[in-house]
């Protein structure tokens, strides 16, 4: 990790510490994904079988997954595991459903009745990785969200083969439409629909550059997308009374995740930078994926700030996914945060305990998206819809006002619109 | 218009019966557009005064609105004009006051504290169109949201001349950066910045064709944009009590946009079709717009239905951005309703109330996307942030639960940030 002094940066060179690795290979890649999208649209069905045949070197009989095997697949999943997911399911369960909206119904004047009310969106798409690792946390991020706001359809999709983690946690969800289908075929199937798998209206979930590339492509033919993506990050915080083990910890959780992964630590203590430093190269030699989180590593950065309140507004600056804060006082710094995606504050807040168990979800707006995007939640899974009901009373009232602005509009019938309902009221 | 009977059409009839325009001139726009993105990108203000002279026929000197003409608008503006303005800036600012969030905040398990807290969008960017009708209704729809969440800077572009209306609305609403600039220049001038125009974080507001696709362009660039958009449009579900003149105004009030509104009326009742039709046929007479209304009318449908529940039933299916019940007992019907963008209930609702005054937001999804977005709102100022803080005791009782699942997806890293906060608490 490079370490910089802040404020011996120029402001072009401060710029440059917090930039995101451009994504590059957008171009050929863009093209690949659209030739996927085209042979889904063309073949469909049989497109799908295809690519998992090429992608992920299976030979399916079914993109579909049987209730059968989705009924087996907890057989396969130890007691631990099956306990930590139903740990983990009630506390995501429960932070999800404190967001269930509160209607809104007010008289903006008397007679005047106004109203916000929420609608589940009919059909919702999850998309799942795959992988060495398959993520079945995600499932629960995903699943449960979607199941609370009452999405009538619920489809997931997962390259094949799917590992049980996956789905017995669906099915703990009370998910029981499955596919085996990965990447960008995917997203495309869920999209246009095929004749296995059923269109949706909104696509969610994270995913490779492929497979982002395919939401952003499905998003511009007006498909409905959680939130634009790219590489997983983080930033913390930290001053002199972080324990550096702590931090180089979180920093390698972030680092472990792929070699696209940035990992910023800003403090305003060299010596606390020092000694993370020296952390992160010991715990590497505990890590299986050492190799993965070098490369991650070799692009980050540690930034020695003036103090605390600088920190806060590099990070501002960065606009972190996943922001940290390993200090003294971590709760005074939360009125300061204004771009962050999931804070965690405290010595005993690792990023992992939110990507699994606390409640939180761990879809969050990256690649500085934080700045305009939120953190996904149950909001995501409804869409509000306002009402207003006038009485006569607040109709003649507000009649006038109505009248004037659609004349000074030039709406003509806009203003016939009031015009006719007071020549009979006045009848 | 014409009218369909509902039942006596097979299924794809129906469907086509409720199938919007496409957007043909797709290609050749999106060529236009691209072309006035690359101008402002290369040569960012002198587009932007080469697209007034060519596009809003306006030399100007400046892009920005000077302070002096902004004050001085008022005084263009009569006071009838001004009073008008002003309720409905009162009811707009009481429902979307109302709209503040709640944040949330509980523990999921003891010690194990997770909320969710709001922060506004720093800068947004503020489009108004201009043409024969100055819309400063829609000055209110998006600045007094803006206002209320606390977003840092808000930039309002209109095309040249900007009129007084405009103006003393946007100081109304306590906004002082006013630039001249309108179409897709404007939305690339906010998206990315030029000498003049400060570049902003998420761009809102209605358009023609050309900012329509102006937004879908820097939306794929990753810059946000309160909603995709189409056509406005309207649906009217009215039976044997609702009085046809009244129907009729309805119709017309979305005719008149533009020939490219979509306008629909379901009803149960055969008597009430023909009676829309006759009272159409009046009322246009005392249009200035009516020839605008009479294309948009020619595309136009009156269904009948077996009854109400199939009225509501084929509404959903369509998914219309404004929904007019008028019927004997609307508030019936609300449960029914699973996609529209703002619903206005009995015969005293017409649509123009909720378009300027009743305190709803006119802003809404069109085009069928009120099956996946939200009538705007004071959310979409705003976005949500998850913040979590564990004390030892929650994370302790937590720790074998991510432990598990981080060792099931093969994150050491994940699980070594645990293990060394354990080893620390336990030493």
């Amino acid at each position: 990790m490079q370490t910089l002094l802040w404020n011996d940066l120029t402001p072009s060179e401060q710029q440059n510490a917090l930039v995101r690795q451009a994504q590059t290979i957008q171009n050929s890649l863009s093209k690949q994904v659209q030739a996927i999208k085209q042979a889904v649209r063309d073949d469909g069905d049989t497109a799908l079988f295809d690519f998992a045949k090429r992608f992920d070197n299976t030979e399916l009989t079914s993109l579909n997954v049987s209730q059968a095997d989705i009924n087996k697949a907890g057989e396969q999943v130890s007691d631990a595991l099956k306990s930590a997911i139903q740990t983990a399911y009630n506390n995501i369960h429960a932070f999800h459903s404190a967001q269930i909206p509160i209607p809104i119904d007010i008289e903006t004047m008397t007679g005047v009745h106004c109203q916000v009310i929420t609608r589940p969106i009919d059909s919702v798409g999850l998309y799942i990785p795959g992988g060495s690792a398959p993520l079945f946390s995600t499932v629960l991020m995903l699943a449960i969200p979607a199941k609370i706001a009452g999405c009538q359809k619920i489809v997931l999709c997962s390259p094949a083969p799917i590992s049980n983690e996956i789905l017995y946690t669906a099915k703990l969800c009370g998910i029981d439409t499955v596919y085996a289908i990965g990447g960008a075929g995917a997203i495309f199937a869920m999209a246009y629909g095929t004749n296995s798998v059923p269109k949706v209206d909104k696509i969610f979930g994270p995913g490779n550059a492929y497979v982002t590339e395919a939401k952003r492509q499905v998003l511009a033919d007006g498909v409905a997308i959680d939130m634009p993506a790219g590489p997983s990050e983080v930033l913390v915080v930290a001053d002199d009374f972080a324990n550096p083990a702590f931090v180089a910890s979180d920093l390698l959780s972030q680092a472990e995740h792929g070699a696209d992964s940035q990992v910023i630590l800003v403090t305003p203590s060299k010596t606390l930078a020092d000694k993370v430093a020296g952390e992160i190269d010991r715990q590497l030699t505990l890590l299986s994926r050492a190799t993965t989180a070098r490369l991650a590593l070799d692009k980050s950065r540690i930034i020695i700030a003036d103090d605390l309140t600088q920190c806060l507004a590099i990070s501002n600056m960065y606009a972190p996914e996943h922001l940290i804060i390993n200090t003294q006082n971590p709760r005074t710094c939360l009125d300061d945060i204004k771009h962050a995606g999931s804070v965690f504050l405290g010595a005993y807040t690792p990023e992992s305990m939110g990507d699994y168990a606390s409640g939180t979800n761990h879809v969050l707006p990256t690649y500085g998206f934080a700045r305009t995007h939120s953190s996904l939640g149950l909001a995501d899974f409804y869409k509000r819809m306002t009402v207003q009901e006038l009485h006569p009373s607040g109709f003649l009232a507000l009649a006038p006002t109505v009248q004037a602005m659609a004349q000074a509009e030039q709406l003509d019938a806009h203003k016939l619109a009031v015009t006719v309902r007071i020549d009979e009221l006045k009848s």
